[in-house]
This record gives C-alpha cells, sequence and structure tokens, in this order.
C-alpha cells in the first residue's frame, strides 16, 4: 500500500457532514463534521472535517449541516411495474393479479421494461436508494439501465414452471452471463417466482443449480397467511416447508414477504444451513389487509431483513425511506410494544441488514473504509426535521426521501443538489406515455398465470 | 352583484391546472385544464383555462401539469410541541407523558410557545396545510403566528380540573376575544383537555358554556382502549358515556383520536343531538401500538372524520399528507379489507370531511366558487408520481407533501415554488436552539400533570 500523501488527490472529497456508522457491535452511530474521502469507487477513509481540509481532490462536495448515510437497499422489487403504478387499486389480490396484472403482462416488450426501469432508477435515486435488487422479465434489459443509471443492482430473471425447464436455464443463463457487469455493480440470482407457481422438482434443480453455481435464489414465499393455509391445505406443507424440501434452505436465499411464516417455520428456519434472509415491503401488507413479516422472531433467529418496495404495481412508490419509516411504525404496532423496532433498529435494517440480505454485507451498507462507496446526502434543516434532539428519531419518523440532496454510487455522483445526472426523466415519461394503450389492454383474455391460492 | 366583467381584474388567476373538486354528491372529481378566479379572498369561479386567458388579473400563477387540491387541514394537534419533537421516542403513553412531557411542560414560556408554533406553521406551509386546529397553552402567541403566518386556525386554549374553575375560564375568555381575528382566519373552541383529567361538573360546565356561546368544544377522548377499560372500571361509564353525561354529545363536539371508542359506544353516538366530529391522527397509534380511529362505523353514522397529525412530540412530524395515505393503508389493515377506504374516500377525508370536523364545511374543504382561496399546486411530474393511471391514487398513494409546490390562503400566496414567505426558518430555529436546554430540562421534580389510567 503506498502511503495517502503519495496517493495523489483523492477521487471525491465529501466534508462537513454527520456520518452514520457502525461501532464495533454494529450499533448506530453518528460521526459528526466528518470528510469522507473516496478513491477507485471506494470508501477510502472518514477523517475529522479539519483534518480532510488541505486534502486534495478532484470533485468536493460541502456537505455542512447535512447528514451521510449509507445509500438505501431495495431488497425485493419489479422495477419496470413503475409503468402500472395506480392501475389497479383497492383490490383484493386475486383480482390484482388475475385481472389486472398478468392479463396486462401477457402484453410486455422489452422496451416496456426498459422503460418502466429507467423511471424507476430515476425514482430511486431521488430518494436515495443506490442498490436494488430485481426480479422480473426481460432482465438484458433491467441490467443495461442500471448500468447507464449508475445504480448497483441484484438482478434475477423470473420464471414459472409452466414455461417449462426453459424458464429456469434462461434464469440460469442470465444469471451467470451477467454477474460482475458493469464494472462489478451487477450480481445476480436465480429468479423462481414462489412456491405456488413453481412446483417442487423445479424447486429442487435450482437449489442444485444455486450450490453448483455460487448463486443465491431470490423468491417469493409465504407472502400472507392465505397461502400458508393454502399450501397445507393441498400440500401438506407451509411454504417455509416446501423450501426446505426441494433443498433450498441449503442455499443463499433471499424470501420476499414471508408475512404468511407460520410459527412451527420457526424451527424449519433454525436448521437452515444456507444463508438466509428476508425483504420485507410494509406498505403493500397494509394495503392487501395481510399480516406484517415477523421482524422479531426473524431477528431472534439472526436472519438478516432488508427493506424493500416490491413493484409500484402494488406498493405505488419505491420508496425505501418509507419502507423504513413503515417498519418501524407498523413493527411496533403489530406487536403492541411501543419500546420495539427503535429508530436505531430501524436504520440497522436500512443498512447492514439490507445489505447482508442481498449477500453484500461485506462491501456496502456501513461508512466504513474499504467499502465501496455508496451513500446518500440529506438535508436535515427543513423546518419538518427541527429542532434535532435525537438524529435516529429524526431521520426515521421526521425525515423523507425528499430530504436526500445528493445520491453516490461507487464515487460517481447521480443526483447533486436534487438534480439527476445520468437519467432522462421527460424522455422516458414521453416515450412511455405513447405505449402505455398498447400495454394496458386487457381484452385478448391471456393472462401469464393464474392465481389460485 | 356587479357582473364579472365590471368587477376590475381579479386578485389572483390560477391557470392550466387539474383542479380536484366534489360533484353534486360530493364525490371527488377532476377538472383538467382548469383556471381557478380569486378575488376578495373567496373562489370567484372554476373556468375552462382558455375561457381565463384574457383575464386581467393582479397575480398569476401559470400551473401547468399541477394540480389545485384544497389546502389540507389539521384538525387536531398541538404546534408549539415541535420544540420536542424525537425528545422522548420508543416509550409507552405513560413514560412519555410523566417522564418526559408533563415535566417539560412545566418550564414552558409564552416565547417557546411562539417559536414553536412559528416553526410549526413553517412545515405546514411547506406540506400543504392551509388551517389547523391547535390545543395547547399560551394561545394568545399561537393566534399571533398564525395571523402572521398567514394560516387559517381553530385555536383553543387547554385546561385540567386540577387548574380550579379558573383554567375554564381562561379558555373561555380566550375563545370569546379571539375568534374572528385575522381578518375572520381564526376561529376558536373551549378546549378540554380530556375525560381523565377534567371532572364531571367542569366538563358540564363546559357543555353550557358552549351552548350559550355558540362555540366548538376541542378535547381528546377514548384516546386508547385502555382509557375506555380505566374509565369503565374506576366510573362504569366508557369516554364516550362520561361525555354524554355532562351534555357534551349536544353541543358541537370534536373528539380527538377516539381509537378507544367502544362498540356500545356507537348507540351512544347516535342519539347525540350536538355536531360530533372526530379528528383521526393514524401514525402516533402505530407508534404507540394502539388500535386506530373507527372509522367505517363512524362514516355509517355520518359523523365526520378528519385527519390530523397530534403534535410532534408524538407523532415527530405534522405531516398530513401522511396522515392521509396512513388513514387509507390503516384502515384497509384494520378490517382486512383491500377495497375499504379507497383513495377517492381518502381524498374526502381530507377535505371536506375535514372542514366539517372543524365546523367549517360551508367555507373551505372543496374548490367552489364562494368558498374561501385555500388551495395548493402538486406537481406530478416528477419520476415517483409518473405515469399516472388514477390521479386519486397518485395523490394519496404516490404523491407526498413534498410535492406541494405553493400554498395559498385567503387568496394569499403563503408558498411559491417551495419558496416560504412569510415565516422565517432560520432565525426561528436559532433563537429556539438557545432556548432548549432551558425548556427541557427535568431536574426539579415538577409536572403539570399525571398520566394514571
Amino acid at each position: 500500500m503506498t502511503p495517502r500523501d503519495a496517493q495523489g488527490p483523492a477521487d471525491l472529497l465529501i466534508s462537513g457532514c454527520t456520518a452514520l456508522v457502525h461501532d464495533e457491535h454494529q450499533r448506530i452511530d453518528f460521526l459528526e463534521d466528518c470528510a469522507v474521502v473516496v478513491r477507485d469507487g471506494v470508501i477510502d477513509a472518514l477523517l475529522p472535517a479539519a483534518e480532510a481540509a488541505g486534502l486534495p481532490a478532484r470533485e468536493r462536495i460541502e456537505a455542512d449541516g447535512q447528514v451521510a448515510l449509507p445509500g438505501f437497499i431495495n431488497c425485493h422489487t419489479h422495477t419496470p411495474m413503475v409503468t402500472l403504478r395506480g392501475i389497479a387499486e383497492d383490490l383484493p389480490v386475486e383480482e390484482w393479479f388475475n385481472d389486472w396484472i398478468w392479463p396486462i403482462e401477457s402484453n410486455l416488450t422489452e422496451r416496456d421494461v426498459e422503460l418502466g426501469a429507467r423511471l424507476a432508477c430515476a425514482e430511486m435515486i431521488r430518494g436515495g436508494v443506490t442498490c436494488f435488487a430485481d426480479h422480473y422479465f426481460e432482465m438484458d434489459a433491467v441490467a443495461a439501465v442500471a448500468a447507464e443509471s449508475g445504480l448497483r443492482a441484484h438482478l434475477g430473471w423470473a420464471y414459472f414452471s409452466s414455461q417449462g425447464p426453459q424458464g429456469r436455464e434462461r434464469s440460469l443463463d442470465f444469471a451467470l452471463r451477467t454477474r460482475g457487469a458493469a464494472d462489478g455493480r451487477i450480481t445476480t440470482a436465480l429468479a423462481p417466482h414462489a412456491p405456488y407457481t413453481v412446483d417442487g422438482p423445479d424447486l429442487a434443480a435450482t437449489a442444485e443449480l444455486a450450490l453448483e453455481h455460487g448463486l443465491q435464489v431470490h423468491l417469493h414465499a409465504a407472502e400472507n397467511r392465505a397461502q400458508t393455509e393454502h399450501s397445507l391445505a393441498t400440500e401438506g406443507r407451509t411454504p417455509i416447508e416446501v423450501l426446505e424440501r426441494a433443498g433450498l434452505l441449503d442455499a443463499d436465499l433471499l424470501i420476499a414477504h414471508g408475512t404468511g411464516i407460520a410459527e412451527s417455520d420457526f424451527a424449519v428456519l433454525a436448521r437452515a444451513t444456507g444463508r438466509i434472509a428476508v425483504a420485507t415491503a410494509p406498505r403493500g401488507y397494509l394495503k392487501f389487509g395481510w399480516d406484517t413479516t415477523p421482524v422479531k422472531e426473524l431477528a431472534d433467529l439472526g436472519i438478516p431483513v432488508g427493506l424493500a418496495t416490491d413493484g409500484a404495481a402494488s406498493n405505488n412508490t419505491l420508496d425505501v425511506w418509507e419502507a423504513m419509516t413503515l417498519t418501524a411504525l407498523v413493527q411496533k404496532s403489530a406487536r403492541r410494544d411501543p419500546t420495539w423496532l427503535t429508530a436505531r433498529q430501524a436504520l440497522h435494517h436500512a443498512t447492514l441488514q439490507s445489505a447482508q440480505a442481498l449477500g453484500l454485507g461485506d462491501s456496502i451498507g456501513s461508512l466504513a473504509p474499504g467499502r465501496r462507496a455508496d451513500l446518500v446526502l440529506v438535508d436535515v434543516s427543513g423546518p419538518h426535521t427541527q429542532p434535532v434532539h435525537d438524529l435516529a428519531a429524526t431521520l426515521v419518523h421526521s425525515a423523507r426521501a425528499s430530504d436526500v440532496v445528493t445520491t453516490i454510487v461507487d464515487g460517481q455522483v447521480l443526483m447533486r443538489d436534487r438534480k439527476l445526472l445520468t437519467v432522462d426523466v421527460a424522455g422516458t415519461v414521453a416515450e412511455l406515455a405513447e405505449r402505455l394503450p398498447a400495454l394496458t389492454r386487457r381484452s385478448d383474455g391471456t393472462r401469464i398465470q393464474t392465481y389460485e391460492t
């Protein structure tokens, strides 16, 4: 290693901020009057601002009075579904899938996916999201958009058993040839849709491929209580037991939702040998009238719970900041315990646990030397965030996604002072508007799947 | 009436917007490409934009692509408590009151109240709130701040029976001498704290004064289930029955919270002869782990339910837009019915029902000729609100308070393009910071009340 003063100028120097960091016990702490030094896309150092004052740098951001946080991570979404934001409202999940989403998705083209993903990236960058785990179709288009937007992405090509083995093979092919793309910003997963649309042999084959190729499996499971009851009635097993039987609990596994995880499933999860994680998207559970993810029980098992928004067709937003706030509020409400899920716990879910959920717990999710320089700067000077008695509470319960002023991934500034630098929103919205009539037509009676649980 | 063309120029002309209006059945509708003409603080006309193009006006706002909504109404808050935002987090309500809020409030000065109210007005104007119902102490300071900020306010000076008859007398004196202030923007109410801090005779005397002077009574009641159980155990009556016995259900009555309203209370409320309304502040109920307001049952009784934020010491924000979103989400969740409380129903609570809750249902809460010109302009061009399939869903589930760009009360522009025109935030925050150590001192063992339910 060259001594710092012989390395030449830093690539980026952010000075004057308060930085959210984790102590040796992973507890949330704040360093005041701090400078973040970035070289080669990595955090090189966190220094007292005074020490950094004379440091040469190619790019400088004066962030006095702002808070630097690890960028938010959207642990489960379907970005192209922003095209359907608000199209099917106030409906039970059966009608939502069968009468709206799956008929419309039979019209989907790669260009629709590209435009939707691009609009979603704009929304996420403006909301302080620096990484997203996407689970959808036509994922080459999403990978290309992620690359051009500058975001980090964890991508899986979805499949149903109704597609035959080709579905699984395409997901594997995509995962293998795409991982490491965009200078390493893209990682990949196998993406079976769910235990209710992918059968046992297909899930078992997926588990084998995951272990053989060192890939995570990202899927929906135990989305709600009704699915668990239906699975018990028809297969004699909960969805989590179905995953275990398929060998998926021996693989790296990212389970979306899990609001239907049964009491008996905790023992099953406790004996898993793979690295299991859950993504919680609390807004949609409220909207569908479901239970919420059992975060406390999962925490007791050491299973990380990352934050997510699901797709905007059900969730209406890709606002991970709101997911953090709602996780704090809904977990208190569900347990009827105002002392559970404190603001600092919510920030831990939003940072390290979200990174761990994607298998990226060593490279992102914390502001520390050696980690990728994925961070956001937040303005807490607004009247709605003043005064600050406890910065953790201010961030979780008073601040909003719209208070993010600057978003940075791998040291590249994607938004500065609320101005997007890598995505053309107006052009994307204009082209999308022309395509919406064809995309949303439901008259031909086709749908890509049927929801029957 | 002079014909319009002989009236001279309009005071304000807003052109090019989509306006949220109510049809003859109070249903939410949207008028596209619309102009709003304001004269003497009143909406003079809603016209097709083309008809308004040549109209002379002293002030013009080009609002192409923006949505005009009736200004939001915060039906129950304690504005000066923004000074304590985030100071006592993740606590049960007993500790929150007894160890933090009531000891701190024993230090309260009129200057603290003034600064807090001013900061709160800034937050509310930025969040699209044009009217607030405040229930606190030192209300002359709040009235002065409301007047200078340009906001509309419905103010009550709080009292406990522990203050003797002087508490009630001060509340009456304030209500009588302040109503109609600020060119009519200020209305007033009597403000007993709650049935658990104001005794039966005091509540009965309040009811008589309300009827005698034509004043609304604004109080907390049945805030949570535990209060109702405590009231039944100690008095043999629910809090709602205590109000009935005191004669308060024969007066105009604004009940804050009501999450502890019992099944048996609906029959009691059904026989009320006064104009009863409820204010719901759903964020705090989640945070304390309480039930939520029974909006469906109240709707079935024809009781308007307005939206509220409570004080920021418990609620962390005065964001009524969030209260609207959470009302939609939490009501679906509480009833486990995704079809209940649609986006349009949420907008009805946010507009006409909130106006009715304050007894102002004929003058604000809707964009219609003859009503006060209290409105906000909302930008829905951002990536998080595109595309728009259903504007009601976009507003309730995708847009945010931060999308309000312009806030207008009585035709006066209080914020334009996100710039506050009537409140100095930096000066207020700076002076408040100096005063916080004295305000938040809890070492002398005094408190203004004790929470015992």
